[in-house]
This record gives C-alpha cells, structure tokens and sequence, in this order.
C-alpha cells in the first residue's frame, strides 16, 4: 500500500509555482494577483478562504479578500462581481460557495467573466472543459488528475467508479477521466444517489473516487485487492477532545480499506491541499493568459 | 421485442410542433425562422442539411440555406456567422460540420451566439447542460431523452453503457443520463477505444446507447436478455444494387440482437428522424425565449 501524499504534492507544486513568481518579479512584470469573495460568516468557508489567502502570500501572489455581510443583498454582490471583472489588477477570482439562500447562486455564476473564473465553475469554462478545449479546470477534480499523473498512476483502461454527481467534484472528474489524455482513458462509471447496489459497481473498480460526504462509507467488502483510492470526502465529525471541536475525516474507513489498496489518499493529507494548489495554478495560468 | 419508432415519434413531435406554429401564425406574430450554413459539396452533409430544410418547410418554419463554396476562407464564413448573429430574423442556426480542413472548427463554435446555438455544441450551452441549467441540447441526445420519456422506458438506477465518447452523441447522453430527471437517474458507464473488455461492461447492461460507427458490430453475445438498445450508429454501406449507390445501418446487429432486447431503436427509423425533430422543436424554443 501506498499513500498519495497530497501534502506533499502540493508544496511542490507550490513550490514551481513560486519559483515562477520570483521570475516574474525579477523581470519587473506584474505578480498573479488572487481575489476571494467571501458573504457571511459559515466556519468552513472562513477557514477555506482564509486559507487560499494565506497560501497566496506564501509563494508571492497578491491577495484581496472581499468579506461582505450575511445579509448582503444579490444586486450589491452582482456590483462586486462586475467591479472585480473591470478591475485590471485582478488576474482571477472566486465566490465562495455556498451562498446565502437570499442570493441566486446561478446569476452571480454567469455573472463572473470567463477568463477570470479560476474555480472553473462558470457554464462557459466547464463547457470547454467537457469539449477538450483549453480552459480552466475546477479546482478538486484537477488536483486529482495531478496527483493521479504525478504518481505516474496508469488510467488508461482502467473502470474507474466514480462516487457522486456534484458539480464540483463528481460530475468534472467523470468527465476528464474519460478524456484523452495523462491520468485519462479510463473507462468511467458514475455512480449517485440513485444507483441500485452501489457495491457492485465499487467491487469492479480499478480506481475509485469517492466525493460523496458520509464519513467512513467505504469499507473493505466494497473494493477488490489493489484498488486505487482518491478520497474527496471532507466531513468535519464534533469531537468535545479536539481543540477547535472537530475532526475531519473522509469518506473512505482508511483502517479497513488502506491494506487492500494499491495507492491511497488520507484524508486529512489528500486531495484537500491539491485542490489550493491547483487554485494557485489556475491563477497563475490566469495572469499569463491576460499577458499573451 | 418492442421497436422504439423513432420515426413514429419524430412525426408526432413535428406535428405537435406544426400545431405551435399555427398558433404562432394566428396571433400574428413572426414564425420561428432556421438557418443553416453548409461549406462545401460533402454527400452526407448535403443530405442531412437538405432534410433539414425540407422540415422545416413541412411544419411551417421559415428556412435559409446558406451554401458556400468549399474554398471559402475562415475569414469569410466568421463573417457570414457574423452576420447571422445580427441578423434579428434568424431565430437560430447551425454550421453543418464537417467544415473543410482549412477552416478552424473551434474558432467558428465560438463566434456563433449561444442564444442562437440550436445545435447546443457551444461550450456555453455545453457547459450550462453539464451544470444541469436550461439550454439547447445537442439533437441527438436530446432525441435519445425524448425517445426514452415518450415510451416510458425506466432509467432510474439501470445500468447505461454508453459505447463512444464524441462531443455530440456519447459525452452529452452519458451526462444527461446520469442527472436527475426523467429518463436519467441512471448509472452511467462511458466507454470508449481505450475500454478494455467492452463486452464484460455491455453484459451487464441493462440500456446500451451505441455511437460507434461500426456496422453490426453489437452482437447478441455481448448483451444480455431484456437489454434497452438505442443504436446511434448510421453508416452508409456501398451498395451497387440501392439505386443510391449505398445502404444504412447502425452499430447493432438487428437480427441477433433484437429477440434478446426489450426494447430496440432500428436503423434507418430510430435515433436518426428524433435528431432532425429535436434541431426543430430547438428552433421553436429560440423563438420563444428570443420573444421572452
């Protein structure tokens, strides 16, 4: 068994992407500059954006953070979103989901101008994605294909099960796996809610990617000797022993499954710090893509 | 064995459609108005783009057709979409591909306005199916979802092998399926010609929609009894004693196949007429959102 070391990963590519900041200082040239868009209070969301902006000041990019009231109206939030799409010195942005239930999440979505959209998450961007265009790739799912493609994991044939439809995770992986391509061509099921048996399918699986939220899920019985494991799920289980109240833990029983497995993601440790990683790439391909 | 008639259900669609637009007509108001534009002397493409017009004409839409010689520069046919982009009496349009090899696919995609976009392939629209948002559906998978819905066929939690993974038959039916709806729900396998084994994933299966373009190449060993078959596969097969000079077939070898099935589309007849209704009833729903 061995571990996909997410963590690890990520500072490397951290790590290049620094180096690349440090080249663009040195020639004078503009530093990729970030943008979070942050209303209310939710705790995950604080921590997660709190935490891109610090990851941002580590490698040299600039960072804005827009904190913005739980009861910020959707016309004050449609403003900002077109003054940070006419604001030059922003390379890319996002809105961190989920948004107050006041606010139409679709209308700020197709509100966000393409080419600033490093979530990947706008119709036009994840269009391209599914046509094998050149785009911007949602953060998780291209912090996966990375990982998959640095640890030289061969795909190509392999079934890959995919857990859940979301479209942040299960939906794009879905689609790239089955793409040509590095850490592609594989044969890919999607599995959801409304799948009979679900354990057939995972039984199967070459690979599995499980983005579905229920902490310890996926159990020994459900996966064949040598299985590959990308655990998306991030569930934050109440522990009264914990400092900040809390564990994080994913959707996969890592005790049971890890010794069947070939290669596997912990969780915490996996594709959680990929998926900053990979918000750093976007932002950074962003910035040279507005330079060309 | 139950045929799926595509043909039966593509003229009650065009009929309910013929209905629309006499209603339309009465009120006074400007019927919905097709526009297609065809590079060049391909037999196929003229065939299709001819049928196209000829439709439209039987259920009362205006048609255009725009046919340009095979030398036309890039340059030329952006301005023609150009043109059809400003032009407020085209409801919608499609560029017949394949376009020549010296003009550039994606670049003329990405001029045409979504909201014009009938044939659903611009990554906006794309994108905005993906996301599970109101858009145009490509013609064909929108024909397999309507064929399904319209004889009733369970999808929820069945096992779909899509067998292909082209831009405009297996990608978008094997995301629309997987969503939630009517006709969808299902479980979803997406192979392709890296899938290894393809008939361990097609015995299992309890819907195959084949787009391969491989005549009679789904024999009976490879399904299993009950199986729902929908052969997306048209190929023209020489043919010196058809006074066309050729025959079509599908992917599915009929006379094997068919006793095992439940349910099977034939071809000619199936899929085929439902793509022509569903470029129609596209058309109709530009008009109305364009009126909106």
């Amino acid at each position: 068994m061995n571990i996909l070391d997410g963590k690890k990963i990520a500072n490397q590519i951290k790590e290049e992407i620094a180096v690349e900041v440090a080249q663009i200082q040195t020639r004078g040239e503009k530093v990729p500059h970030l943008a979070a868009v942050l209303v209310g209070n939710d705790g995950a969301s604080l921590t997660y954006v709190g935490s891109k902006v610090r990851s941002c000041k580590k490698i040299g990019f600039e960072s804005t953070l827009i904190h913005l009231p739980e009861d910020t109206t959707e016309a004050v939030l449609l403003q900002q979103v077109a003054d940070l799409n006419a604001n030059s010195d922003i390379d890319g942005y996002i809105v961190q989901l989920p948004l107050p239930k006041h606010i139409d999440e679709e209308k700020i979505l197709m509100a966000v101008d393409p080419d600033k959209d490093v979530d990947g998450f706008h119709p036009t961007n994840f269009g391209k994605m599914a046509l094998d265009m050149e785009t911007f790739i949602p953060a998780t799912p291209f912090g996966i294909m990375e990982l998959l493609r640095r640890y030289d994991i061969e795909t190509e044939g392999k079934h890959t099960v995919v857990i859940g439809r979301s479209h942040i995770v299960g939906r794009p992986i879905s689609i790239l796996m089955s793409q040509k391509g590095k850490a592609a061509n594989a044969t890919v099921t999607i599995t959801h809610s409304r799948t009979k048996d679900l354990q057939e399918f995972t039984k199967q699986a070459d690979i599995i990617v499980s983005a579905l939220g229920v902490p310890d899920f996926l159990k020994a019985t459900m996966v064949k000797e040598g299985v590959v494991i990308i655990d998306v799920g991030i569930t934050r289980v109440p522990d009264a022993t914990k400092e900040r109240g809390y564990y994080i833990t994913g959707d996969v029983d890592f005790e049971e499954v890890a010794p069947k497995a070939s290669y596997i993601t912990p969780v915490p440790g996996g594709v959680g710090p990929m998926t900053i990683a990979m918000l750093l790439k976007n932002t950074l391909l962003a910035r040279k893509r507005r330079q060309d």
